[in-house]
């Protein structure tokens, strides 16, 4: 962007994608510029995305859209952190967001016992994935707004960090996702891409790891989809000089044995105390691996670290400094109900997006942007698929201050249980934990 | 529209058609209605008309739209009309838009004058083609505006009328025209199709003609975009009860030899003295006896009526019954110039976009709706294509109050004269009007 800016009309810049073509550098740059301005109105706007979802953008063009909307704020510059008068090493990790999804709360902590900083600016939930802002604010105490002093200051103290993304960062994509949410494109992989990749660009992290989800409960429901997203991400931040990995993981099932923000937050301090579901165990051990990696720490185990509590001091740090007592008892909800194994055999399916949304329902997530979550609402899982059940045995427990909304959670949840007669084949869905790893694929560049 | 309305939501009607899919006749009738009271944002609807523009909609998704349209407004009923006790039958007839396309203006008196009730809601002209309204503005006196009642009985009385549609007539059509020609979406032939065709069937009228224009100058550059329109027009009028014809004509060239508001008014008089240059009358009486045969007129001889001034007293009866005074002089420019032949030969080739441009720049047209235009301001032709022309010879006079515009006017020209040596082949375009009809295909049910 060194050279002088052009103006170019909204119409033709709709009509150049509309009609299949690329849209320039300078056009990109002209638009995303003028829509932060209000210049380019939100019917053009909206017009021009149906059109890039429907046709498409190349990889110079979608780095472009993404360098504009980096561009559209402030920057941050959390790789220029020093600590004991060395450079800190910074790394950060994004999910596109499963249920049951806390692997942020304790891998965070356990890449920081490494020497490594964390930063993560992170989102509310809207919809039936939570937000991770929504977890730790169940924790008494803990907020999620920080100036970038104090965010600064935390990442060289503590190390690990999570909170709000302040509205300076990349504001473009702020009042871009809005629209998209309303107007049906939101699921055009260009936008996606370009959406995350600006916010992590803009914070100023050296590397980054993905964890895109795949699955009934994930945005991307299919593998290609999911590895089409990976590959667009990883080649974003390579372009913009972020080393990038992207693991494809599991999402057909919940993760780990809780959903609901309380809920996660006890089952996060359970992997940090040594303990934990195995999936999210592994998952959580998958990530920091390739984050340590992507840091250039070699030879660090981060199991080791789990085990002997040097995760879970950072954890307590870093909860107590953004005003969050680690040892408060989290807050429960009023009601609970239990579901229980429609017959005796084996659990085939336990569907993501059936326990997602019935968790939603009950509290844990909201509808609109401006409602309150329940900090204890959620659904607790007794079983996970491949385990053997017996009819009339508890499944799930579901937990609410508002027990009229019992009634629409076991809606959601119809059809997505599934027990098969012992010996009987399961149907699609994730089998035994044993029997397959949650990581499917890492895509990375050569 | 019996049922019950259901409500459905914006985002899931515009991902049915994002996805390819068809929208329900519910889903259609909700989405124009609640865009209509405001429900359904600018946003949504541009996303969902880009979605339509690139994935089509079927016959019977493009008749409910249609009639979703005319149900989002009043309803006139021209076809009810009595005189001396017996039904008036009513025709009316539509342009695409040409270059110096006048040919309303004569028509509309000349078919009247076979005791056929002609009403004719127009509109203003935006962009190069010019208005019919603002040609007849031209004539001292005459106003566009008429109240239903005043409209009726001048239909009854003088049997012509040539009026602006009220704000009552097909809402949904002017918000959606106005959103559609900001978000690049205007080239979606189901929405242009139902847009023209939702304030004919408001209207009432029982038979309808289309001039659908095919070339530079009009909106459909290709024969095959051309005949796609007329064939779903055509398909939209049988299926609400219009009788409705097309004709599918050449606008490669303007229309006869003058483009402008005033210029064109006298060159249409000139027709309705029973002269003319030779396309405007041929179209015209093509167009009559389409409409003609349409309102079950048979053995009509409309060139006669021209010849003996039957549709001359037609003309001066509508003028005068909408104030104006058809004996009063034009309006002429201030200024003009003359644009000459570069070369001697045949005039291979006078552009009726280059032409268009040039007389919308000279301030025939305007570029915004609430700008202006100039009644004297326009050009006039001097050799047709297929002329022989000597280097030097008048070939235009540009008319206009601003002479500042005859700089922009005359490079709208560039490009847009060919003259070719003698014997030389020339290139596309029309040749002699001799050599071929103005009329390319005619567009009927079986």
């Amino acid at each position: 962007m060194t050279t002088t800016p052009r103006t170019f009309d909204a119409v033709d810049v709709i009509r150049t994608k509309r009609d299949g073509g690329r849209l320039s550098d300078a056009a990109i740059d002209w638009v995303i510029a003028a829509y932060t301005r209000g210049v380019v109105a939100d019917e053009q706007m909206a017009a021009l995305t149906m059109a890039i979802l429907l046709n498409g953008m190349d990889r110079a063009e979608i780095a472009r859209w993404t360098a504009a909307m980096v561009a559209s704020g402030d920057r941050m510059d959390v790789a220029g952190l020093r600590r004991d008068g060395r450079v800190l090493r910074t790394v950060d990790k994004h999910s596109t967001g499963g249920v049951g999804d806390k692997i942020t709360l304790p891998l965070g902590p356990l890449v920081a016992a490494f020497g490594v900083a964390v930063p993560q600016l992170s989102g509310r939930g809207l919809g039936h994935t939570g937000g991770t802002l929504d977890k730790l604010e169940a924790i008494p105490g803990w907020r999620a707004e920080l100036s970038t002093d104090a965010l600064m200051a935390q990442l060289r103290d503590v190390g690990a960090v999570v909170a709000a993304a302040g509205p300076g960062l990349a504001p473009a994509d702020a009042r871009l996702y809005a629209l998209r949410d309303v107007t049906g494109t939101v699921e055009a992989i260009p936008l996606i891409a370009s959406s995350i990749m600006s916010k992590k660009i803009a914070e100023g992290t050296s590397a980054l790891v993905l964890d895109v989800k795949v699955g009934s409960g994930a945005f991307m429901k299919t593998i290609d989809d999911a590895r089409e997203l990976a590959r667009t991400m990883v080649d974003l931040g390579a372009d913009a000089g972020v080393r990038t990995v992207a693991l494809l993981t599991d999402m057909s099932t919940p993760l780990g044995l809780t959903a609901g923000n309380a809920l996660e937050v006890a089952e996060a301090v359970e992997v940090l105390a040594g303990g934990g579901p195995a999936d999210v165990v592994e998952l959580t051990l998958a990530l920091a691996r390739e984050m340590l990696d992507a840091a250039g720490v070699t030879d660090a185990d981060p199991a080791a670290a789990l085990a002997d509590g040097r995760a879970m001091d950072v954890w307590r740090r870093m909860i107590a400094a953004q005003g969050g007592d680690p040892d408060a008892p989290l807050p429960v909800a009023k009601e609970t109900e239990t579901v229980v194994a429609p017959a005796s055999g084996t659990l085939a399916r336990l569907d993501a997006l059936g326990v997602g949304v019935a968790a939603w329902r009950l509290g844990a997530g909201r509808a609109r942007k401006e409602d309150p979550v329940q900090a204890g609402a959620g659904i607790t899982l007794h079983a996970r698929p491949g385990d053997t059940v017996t009819a009339g045995q508890p499944l799930l427990t579901l937990h609410t201050d508002t027990p009229e909304a019992f009634g629409r959670a076991r809606e959601a949840l119809d059809g997505a249980v599934e027990v098969t007669p012992d010996g009987a084949p399961g149907t699609a869905g994730r089998g035994r934990p044993a029997d397959r790893s949650i990581v499917l694929e890492r895509v990375a560049r050569p």
